[in-house]
């Protein structure tokens, strides 16, 4: 595209400064916007404002500052509060701005909400994102989206700063949200998997290196076993994602299907793996200490300081 | 090495010529092995040696001929048989002859196998394969493998000559067939929650094609998914490896724990979704094929011929 032909850089806004959302927002800055941000701690948005961009103070005083909004908080009731709650963003959204939805949540509640917003003229696209906060740092994130063509055309340029992979699924809101809920059914029941298959190695005394570099280099392997047992290999369970994310995603998925009544065994067996591993107090720990729910294993213990 | 630092080749034979044994014997041969070979179905072994090699009428024939020999039966049962039934191995092979265990056992049977062969000065290879015909074939098999440095010392050249890679575990003889029961219990977990994964997304209405896209690119990708998932956007069932091999090898993996009151809730609902998908007269079909059971779902038709 030549200098002319291409269209004023929309003023965008990020909502929702955590580890996600901060890592997109400084992305988006570095590649040149002007970045409006909100969070419920205000310190968090200052601190961000202090090397370029705003904080504003409510999620309404954002919305009405920008030609694309990317909501990056917790789940839909979060979302719900930000649009719908106290101060909230919809009805501040211009006819014509684009907001972009990357929490993980039910795909028949982002569709509806689709609706909601298109009776305000606003655009919508579902977009829930994954790859961690090193790669929303680094703007490598994936995007799962669907969404109108019209929404597309404001908020592609946004998407692409923040992402190594925009996948375009279609028109239909909702889209974006379905693929997300069956990539979380994979990943959990993947961790769940590596977790189980490592504790029954250790419990047959196969030492844990050794089982590591085997597994991720057979047909046995998979991203979450490569990544997460790398975590139990150190023995350090600092929280990157946590325990309690899973109980989350892997209910909302469990949820997804009900009301199809549709039968998701595997998910459905993780979910409990990782409610047992909260209810006995991992919750907070990262989601590979799922196996401290196994007996009487020898888990491999931190280097010495 | 030097040529003449370099150790008399060993005279090897094969045992079982399925589409794993049959690949092996064929890659030993290209290697410049002399390969003598065995298999209940005299033709398949005649046909093998017509390009070279040996045919024996029993494993107690081949056993005196060799002084490696390479078991690739099914399963404990097959290697009873040709070590212990009639015309069998065990009485005839050599003080120092090493016999290779390639099947799927249990770890303890494998270990205790061991010392029965040990007591006739036989040495002993524990050495599960993973890798499938195609790389059986091209000599680029994973072996999982452990044994004395004795043993080693005789069979080395020809592991090498089977194997991408050779890993050798410790001393211990069952330590590799541990290692492959995890590779197991996460092969067909993993294969189970594609099609757990794949059939959600189709139920909901997400095109197989961007679904596939999608997770090969994102942290819910294993290499099952990637690999399985690719019979069933072809709608080809056609058996590379059947529904009935996960009914066998997770009951295995289950059974290998239960002596220890190990829990494993993921693999025994992965090994109900085989048996039912084996119960519905699927079991000859490919593992992928456990995607139907899952009910009122649009799989990807085959292309027109």
């Amino acid at each position: 595209m030549s200098d002319q032909d291409r269209p004023a850089q929309p003023r965008v806004g990020v909502v929702g400064l955590g580890a996600m959302g901060l890592g997109m927002a400084r992305s988006l800055r570095k590649a040149g916007y002007e970045v409006g941000v909100h969070d419920l701690r205000p310190e968090v948005a200052e601190g961000f404002a202090r090397d370029g961009g705003t904080a504003f103070a409510s999620p309404g005083d954002l919305a009405a500052a920008v030609d694309v909004m990317v909501g990056v908080v917790v789940n839909a009731a979060q979302v719900e509060s930000v649009l719908f709650g106290a101060d909230g963003a919809a009805a501040r959204l211009s006819p014509g701005v684009v907001f972009v939805m990357c929490s993980t949540v039910d795909p028949g509640w982002s569709a509806e909400l689709g609706g909601r917003l298109a009776e305000r003229g606003v655009l919508y696209l579902d977009a829930p994102i994954s790859g961690g906060a090193a790669r929303a740092a680094a703007g490598e994130l994936t995007m799962m989206t669907s969404g109108s063509a019209a929404a597309y055309a404001v908020a592609d340029p946004v998407l692409e700063a923040m992402s190594a992979t925009v996948y375009r699924l279609g028109e239909q809101a909702g889209l974006g949200s379905k693929v997300k809920i069956v990539n979380q059914l994979l990943a959990g029941v993947h961790i769940a998997a590596a977790a189980e298959a490592m504790a029954l190695g250790l419990k047959a005394g196969v030492p844990a290196e050794a089982l590591y570099e085997v597994i991720t280099h057979s047909a046995g392997n998979s991203w979450m076993f490569e990544n997460r047992m790398a975590h139990v290999l150190a023995g350090d369970y600092t929280a990157l994602s946590a325990v309690d994310i899973f109980v989350k995603d892997l209910g909302l998925v469990l949820d997804s299907a009900r009301p199809e009544r549709f039968p998701l065994p595997l998910a459905a067996t993780a979910h409990q793996m990782f409610l047992q591993a909260s209810a006995s107090g991992l919750g907070a720990e990262d989601d590979s200490a799922v196996i401290k729910i196994f007996p009487a294993i020898d888990l491999p213990q931190p280097a010495e300081a």
